[in-house]
């Protein structure tokens, strides 16, 4: 099989990292918030008056690098790789690209090893990217073509009110895909 | 059509700025060289004890960036997207891709606009991304799965030898292609 993962979400914690950043920047703010991400949408699930600091958090050096690594996540890829599946991370750069896309192979390097950045492929339209399976947080991914792939969400307080598809984290991952 | 470009060779000229940088700092070497590349693998159009300086110039800051366009690559894009296809740039990284992937980036936003950058699909296979055509410059390209494509090559001094494929350039691609 073709697996394709995306990296922000299944791989990568951008809600972690982001909340740890604003609640020592806007402790006030941060205070009275649940800690838990609702919407898909990050700037969603903070004050409005916050939205234009956290699109800066985005976009500056060193926050794609600097996501801890969801727990079991470089576990599951090494094991889907060891049972002879080809993992291609599958993932939506920044728009603001210049430190987002660099960042992302680096922490690829860091935590799945130099020969899996070969393996990245960064698309905005991932429809265009052939695969049986993509893991993926977001609620719907959507683009030019059908899709090849079929989307298994991958499992997030964010996108609990899709029910039409097949859902997994990296306890369930081998039950959920027959492996 | 959904149209798959690589983006070293057709679009952007590696050869004629690799060769302007050799010829600065091995002008003795250089004054024996044909000034014709002939070979698609880079160092092998250069004496052997260039090949590690070859490899370094690749890695080094500025280089991707540094690549002037090639004649009427521009407006081939621009004139496809006009017609309503689908251009998607499609190129491969080093695997060093601390500079060439930011560059490989600013180098399509200077030329062909912002927006062109959520057009990039990097990929060391390229038989994952789907499309109509690749018009790309590497005699064989090949990958992990039968492509959904169809190769037309990028025509070259170094790829020649290749009669079995269609072929085009900046001149011809209308015709080539039935545009």
């Amino acid at each position: 099989m073709i697996i394709l993962i995306d990296q922000d979400g299944p791989l990568a914690d951008e809600t972690a990292r982001l909340f740890e950043i604003l609640r020592e920047r806007y402790p006030a703010d941060l205070s009275r918030h649940s800690g838990v991400r609702t919407q898909f949408t990050l700037t969603d699930n903070f004050p409005a008056h916050l939205s234009e600091a956290i699109e800066e958090i985005r976009r500056s050096k060193g926050f794609y690098y600097s996501f801890p690594p969801v727990a079991g996540s470089v576990e599951a890829v090494n094991e889907m790789t060891r049972l002879g599946h080809r993992v291609y991370i599958c993932t939506a750069p920044l728009s603001h690209y210049e430190h987002c896309i660099p960042e992302k192979y680096a922490w690829i390097e860091r935590y799945l090893g130099s020969d899996f950045t070969m393996r990245i492929v960064p698309a905005k339209d991932k429809t265009v990217v052939r695969g049986n399976i993509l893991i993926d947080d977001r609620p719907e991914v959507e683009g030019i073509l059908e899709p090849e792939w079929e989307h298994v969400l991958f499992d997030a307080s964010y996108n609990r009110h899709i029910t039409h598809k097949r859902r997994l984290n990296w306890n369930s991952w081998k039950e959920v895909l027959g492996l």
